[in-house]
């Protein structure tokens, strides 16, 4: 069993905030990430993969097809976007670093699976300061 | 003579786009930074000052002063802000990096002179792949 | 469950040494470290708390909160500080990175748990080439 | 229990192939990667031991001792050197990442244990944005 | 006048060496990187351009234009490659980062004229210690 | 003409205060870096030659001549030491970033003229936020 990671960025704007809640009380609950008028992020990306070594290539899975899989499920969806108004697996969501890396969890299980590549971590890193993790339920 | 710098950062929303331009025609010059619906990045702000080393102190200038003048001219207005709506002194330019770099110099240049100091170089790096650097005319 | 990141820096003086041997003994068993006349770091401190994300805010703790925590319980306690001298949860223990960084994990669990945060991992890096990690007992 | 980190780096050429396949078939499965006239990389190499905490001394293992071992079972027959021709605990292996952290493993567990130190984990960056983690079988 | 800078990366083998040199004199003179069997390196490459901002489009250049420069006339020649057998522009030149440095500027002043770019600067960094700035003459 | 850096690193302890101020005068000037019990820092010392490639070698200068100059004249003076108290080209210097790097200029300028090279700048980071540069007189 060996860990592979891939990292991957994107630039995106995004705002921390509840409809159900006034600009005042949104202001309260999140500060400055609240902004009505956005603020965004350079994110950096590592999705982490575990399984054997295949003993005919001394691959976990080709960091192309992985890379490949990112950009196509994710990155394209993110980068150089709004994460609350243009991201499709992000609707009705609020727009966390949490709730992003669950959620990018959940769009790469299934096309990781299709190349028989096990998604083991996500970590999604807003700043150098802030990042999180998620590893499954 | 001796140089002197300090970074500080800001995350912050943009477009790249021209009000006189159809949204067709700023992707075609700007790219994905044209976005209507906003992008966003973490900025790095590098602020070099020169001057000789003061011999009572050892110092061109006190960095805690240096870092409050950058605060306060600069940091507080643009983080967590949109900087096409939301910055006085990007008011009526394009939101380039370039643009950002030389209008932060000329927010700078008064408060640093009442500190003695001479602003030398402003460098902002919008991502770890592209920065601007201005030393004036 | 999922796990959130806060990196905290400080620069502080120290020394690795038992006041029951001599010099000589120090430098055999500590090197360099061992200096009398100190010598000092810039640390880079890793805080991780896990739990829930909490589905009316989407986080697991304001990232803010947790800084804050960070800052009062720690940071100002050591930052640009003796550690050996100044600090009082280091009081009486060999000012080495390994406890360092338990004693910051004990001193955190407390405050964190007012927070209902639960406290996953202290990493601290003491050179961008040696860092330790401890998950408690 | 407490893990602790060091960090080596190397340089060095390889390539990815099998003797068995074409240029073409090696093309096909490893792309850029199985160019014939090599190619090469900074390798980032981050061994971690566990342990208990020693109280006669604060350390789990001193990182002077665990630099050398590192430096004198892995870095000496690497850096500089061709992964593929010139090192002999990668003979007959193919040069990935993976294979890499897993042969490295394996030649670190035996000198570590003579000084008491449990390997815990190898971490091996290609590239800022490829790396792999071994944590033994 | 602005200055504009983009990093890009690529991953190569190299050998300093002299032909008309023996193995022992080659080893005198560069040391471990005189290897017959090769080393690599990732490297850096920052391209800087200057000029004014344009005030149509607040730009000195078009960024993703200046990218596909680089990529097309450097990138593509050197990644994945042996820079002493198959670069075109190093043939008969000792593969150093200096002289490396000097043939990729002079690589890039035509192509980046045609797009009214000044070339200002290359950097070339070998590894995290070591690495070259030119000028021009 | 073409310009060559290397890094080297080291780790000190220091203090910023002059004798003839009292404890509260320097801290009024100099802030909590005046602790009278020290506090240190991770510096980066980046140091700049330039001249004309040689075109025996294709080098400025060998670059692990130019290391063991640094290490030899600088670092083995300042690593893991006292900056105020142990460090002869210091004595009767206020410690500042500053003073250090004119005092490091003035150290290596005629050991590396003894190898044909000469010093272009010497760049010191205290921390990752803040550094000073110098190029003689």
């Amino acid at each position: 069993m060996i860990y592979l990671t891939r990292r991957e960025r994107f630039n995106a704007a995004h705002r921390l905030f509840r409809e159900d809640f006034s600009d005042e009380k949104n202001l309260e609950v999140f500060g400055k990430c609240s902004n009505p008028n956005w603020h965004g992020h350079n994110y950096d990306l590592f999705v982490t993969v575990c399984g054997p070594v295949d003993p005919d290539t001394g691959l976990v899975i080709n960091i192309k097809i992985l890379s490949e899989i990112i950009n196509k499920y994710i990155i394209e969806k993110l980068d150089h976007k709004n994460i609350n108004i243009e991201v499709d697996f992000m609707k009705g969501k609020l727009a966390s670093t949490e709730n992003m890396a669950i959620a990018i969890w959940e769009q790469l299980i299934t096309p990781l699976a299709n190349h028989n590549a096990k998604i083991y971590c996500v970590k999604l890193c807003e700043t150098e300061n802030n990042f999180v993790e998620y590893f499954g339920k």
